[in-house]
Formats: C-alpha cells, sequence, structure tokens
C-alpha cells in the first residue's frame, strides 16, 4: 500500500521507475518527489457529514481529548455536529489548537486563518490555524507568480531564493512572488499584496498578473497530509525591474536566462519542491517543453497530482 | 460498471450531477461529452507483450478470422508474435484491414497510416490506417491551433466551420487549424503543412506557432475507442490576416471576440467535441476562465481525463 502514485509508464507505477534511476534528474522526478503518501496512515476528517480532510492515526487519538469537539472514530474523525456553524467550529477547534499549541505539538504558529473547504470557491466549513492545516489534511491554496522578462536575447525569469531563517525550505528557490491564500482575501488581491511584500513589485504592475492555471499536489510529511492547490500567475515585467524583498522573506533575487532555469529545475533540486511544479507548468505553457518530450503527458497530468490521487481516494471508498 | 468517468464532485461523480442538470450548459459539460466509457465493453489489445489499445468485444470475434494475424482470447486481442518487426505487423493488418474495408466494416478509409504506440515519442510497434485506429481503441494524436487576433479591444479568435462534406462531425466548429498526426511527420512540420492546407497561413508565419500543452480524452463511440491525445498550439496572427481554405475542409471562417467563444463553448455543443476542450485549455491559461470558477480543478484535470482514466485501467487490473 506504501506507493507513490503518479502515474504510470509501460505498466510501471512512476515511482518503481524512479527507484530503478531510470528517471532520475527529470522534470517527472521533481513532480513524485511532492507526490508521495499512504492513504493507510490515514482516517477522514469530516465536518458536516463531508470529508474535507485526513488525520494520522497517531493524531487522531491526541484529538479525542476533546470529545465535545471532535468524535474520533476508527475510521474517521468528525467535527461535533453540534457546532452548526462555522463560527461555532473555528472557536471550538481554535481552542483545541491553543492547547496543542502550548504542548509545543504544533509547530510554526502563524495566527493567520486559513479555510477549511473542498474547493476554493466554496463557503469555508470553519477557518483554521495555518499552522494546523496539514495536520488536518485539508487543502491549503497559495497564489505564484512566474516574473519574467523579454528582451531580444530571449525570455529570462526572476528567481528568489529563500530566506535562511523561513521555517519551512530555507535557502531553497522560489518563484519571485509566492504565498499561502488566507481566509478573506480574494486570490487576485492576495497576489498584489504579496507582490509588494515579497518583491517590492506596485500594485499598478502586479494588477497585470494573469492567472494561467493551477498545479496541484498530494504529500505524507511527518506532521500530516498536504494535498494543496497552487494557482498560477505570469506577469511579464519591464527590462529595467529590480525585485527588493521589502519583508525580508527572500535572501537574493537572481534574473537567469530561461534555460539556466531549465536546467535547474530538471537537473538539481534546489527549487523548493512545489515551486519546482509552477516552473513546469510555466515551460509546458511557453513551449520550452515540448510534446516531443518522452514523458510529456505524464508531466502534464502530473502536475494535478492531488486531482488523480482523490479520486483514486474516491474509488476506493466507494468501487462502483 | 456502465459510468462516465471524470472525477468527483461533493463525492458524487461528475456524471451524476450532469444527468441530474445541475451543471448543464458548463464547461465541464463540455468535458463530460467527450469523456464517456464502460471498460466491460473491451478486451485489451497488445503487441509484443504491451497493451497499446482496446478491441470491442464483437470486433474481437471478428479478428479471430486472421488466426495468424490475431490471438483472440477471452479478455485480449494479441498480434501473432512471429510478426516481430513493425514491418512485418503493419503489412499482415493491413491485409486483415482491407477485406474488412471491402466488406463495408470499415468506413472513412483515409489511405493514412497512423502510428500504434503509448505515447507521441515511442517508436511505433506498428503502423496502421487512420479509419481503423479506434476500432483498435489506439491512442491517435492530433495537432490544434488556436489562431488569435489582439488589438486595443481586446482578444478575438479565429474560428472554423467545418465542411458540411467532413465524413465526422460536419459543420460543427472548429480551430481555425487543427488535423491528425500521422506517422513519419514532425509535430511542427505537420502543424506547418495543415496551417497551409486547411488556413491558407505562409510556413514562415506557422513556423511561429509555439506548443502550450495538450488535452487527452477517452470516448466510446459505435466503432471502438477513442483514448486521445491532442497537442495544442497557439499563434497570434497579424490583424490583417484572413484565412483560405485550401483543401475546402472548413466551411466558412469567423473573428469572433474572446467572450461569444466562451459563451459559445460554454452554453452550446456547437464545437466539435475535443475542439471544445482546445478551446477551454486556451481561456485556462489566458485567465478567462479564473480560479474563482467554482469547478477550476474539475476543469483542468477533466482536460487530461485520457490519463486519469489509463491509470484507473492500469490500476483495475493490477490493485496494488
Amino acid at each position: 500500500m506504501g506507493r507513490t502514485a503518479v502515474g504510470f509508464h509501460e505498466g510501471m507505477p512512476v515511482a518503481t521507475l524512479i527507484a530503478s534511476g531510470s528517471w532520475l534528474m527529470s522534470f517527472l522526478d521533481r513532480i513524485c518527489a511532492v507526490n508521495r503518501y499512504d492513504w493507510s496512515g490515514f482516517r477522514a476528517f469530516r465536518v458536516a457529514g463531508v470529508q474535507v480532510g485526513f488525520v494520522k492515526h497517531a493524531f487522531a487519538e491526541i484529538l479525542a481529548r476533546w470529545p465535545a469537539v471532535f468524535h474520533v472514530e476508527a475510521t474517521q474523525v468528525s467535527l461535533a455536529d453540534v457546532l452548526g456553524s462555522p463560527q461555532a467550529r473555528s472557536a471550538a477547534v481554535r481552542e483545541a489548537l491553543l492547547s496543542l499549541r502550548d504542548e509545543g505539538l504544533i509547530k510554526g504558529w502563524r495566527d493567520e486563518l486559513y479555510p477549511v473547504n473542498r474547493r476554493y470557491a466554496e463557503v469555508p466549513y470553519l477557518l483554521m490555524e495555518r499552522a494546523a492545516i496539514p495536520l488536518f489534511g485539508v487543502c491549503a491554496y497559495g497564489v505564484h507568480l512566474n516574473g519574467f522578462v523579454r528582451d531580444k536575447d530571449g525570455l529570462q525569469m526572476w528567481i528568489g531564493r529563500r530566506s535562511l531563517t523561513k521555517f519551512s525550505a530555507p535557502g531553497k528557490l522560489d518563484q519571485l512572488v509566492a504565498g499561502g491564500q488566507p481566509a478573506g482575501l480574494g486570490l487576485k488581491a492576495n497576489m498584489v499584496k504579496e507582490c509588494w511584500e515579497e518583491a517590492g513589485i506596485a500594485p499598478e504592475l502586479a494588477q497585470r498578473a494573469l492567472p494561467v492555471g493551477a498545479i496541484s499536489y498530494c504529500r505524507e510529511t511527518s506532521q500530516g497530509l498536504r494535498p494543496d492547490v497552487i494557482f498560477n500567475f505570469d506577469l511579464e515585467l519591464p527590462p529595467d525591474f529590480i525585485p527588493v524583498s521589502m519583508d525580508g522573506e527572500m535572501e537574493e533575487f537572481y534574473l537567469w536566462p530561461i534555460e539556466k532555469v531549465i536546467e535547474t529545475v530538471r537537473e538539481t533540486d534546489a527549487f523548493k519542491l512545489n515551486c519546482a511544479l509552477v516552473v513546469i507548468d510555466f515551460l509546458v505553457r511557453r513551449g520550452f517543453i515540448a510534446p516531443e518530450q518522452p514523458d510529456y503527458m505524464e508531466i502534464l497530468h502530473g502536475l494535478l497530482a492531488r486531482e488523480t490521487a482523490l479520486a483514486e481516494y474516491a474509488r476506493r471508498r466507494d468501487p462502483g
């Protein structure tokens, strides 16, 4: 059961090929690296009769300490039905999470509320502290920006190096701008805000960022599950634009010829795991990864591996 | 088993929602329309120990008339192992297909050879007459072009109306240029050739067409299965460009504001089934379908439904 599900190549799970070394150092390797999970380690997390996440068995047993909030059963954890509104649910869960934080069981507390739902456009069932989202295996949304420059020499992309003091993936390469999507702020508004904070991009310029698709993945971590969605934006920048990190989250910025970006994504793990996928999506849409690429369709489909994983999960539960 | 597999929404197969009318007249409806199949109606088609397609049971029984070519068993049809080269396989299969054509069992003979393989970049196991490809459930590849014009009023797209004498989908709306991918011609070379034949686009201009991704689907027809892949290209055309159908395959061309294209794809079935998906992919990549769309992720994933279907099929055969 402990399989890495992304796709199949010649009837073999892609993970098997990766293990055999035959596709090491490839775009698909980047996709596989961020899609590792084992459903058997999780039980469903349900709110109002609807599954909105996945909880590790050990964490489920901890949640059993709040029987008025969490109904813990062998196959699922449900929020108490008596919590009948988003407000009531959010408050009750927050209280339990604060205790867990004080016990050191939730690290990296952000004081930032994320929506708990199954799709971005859905009214949230509750709001939950960002740091707890992976513990409940709830989808986190993010917005990432491909910032690029075009001139007679071709296309260049702005790349950020994450601050060494970041909680997650310190020192790794990142998009020019990237941020989590908190509750109560539109995607574009969040992108414009992040553009200023992370790279000093003025709102008038940031407004031109265009939504161009999404990538998704499903990754088991020591904490829980991250079945996340990143909404991708493209923004062409003027040649004289120079990014400035206003919030100190980026250590440095580089303007790289696209060939160097391609090589770095394909042949190294220098990019933060999910940021590599955002670059790969850009390379497909701009023709830098061409359809003659042997694993072209696996790459495209692998960029939406969360959707495939959730469909597979639904089919296991209900093998109609 | 007779389900339409595209994805799940709130735990319900999308097809159920469609049937309930709650998503009729939507982008997702266009995706569902081209993804209908029932695995139970097919057996595997194998060459050299590898599955390359799907054959309807009734057609398998017909193929049993050529025991030196097709080994017909209850769960699969295999090409005889003695046919050890692409040349030998292609010749033996061609002979059988010619008989079937003469009996009227293969309609629309094209005298055009398609590759039989599992991915575009793979060396074909054999070449097969285009008209027979769906009977063997082999992936057919195509190249479609989004031809568009940008000016101060926004984006306009060139749309073709297929000739009323076409064998498939007469009178339906189509991309400016679209064609099947024969064996022995590169994708870009095929696109350039089709650009001239279908719309009178000069090679110098057609060369600028950029590969931007792909869509795939899996559709059962009265003949067999079409688990097809279309490679999408974008080409920005000068405002004074006027298409001319050189081969008579297009009845008319229209230059439509993108809003009219959006409305037509979303609310009608005027487009040829697979062409609607190529438009939807364009709309996603250009921000006209935005991530706030309620079924955004289902749309993205649904545009690669063949990949999901084949992964599901592989899992059924080998439920690891």
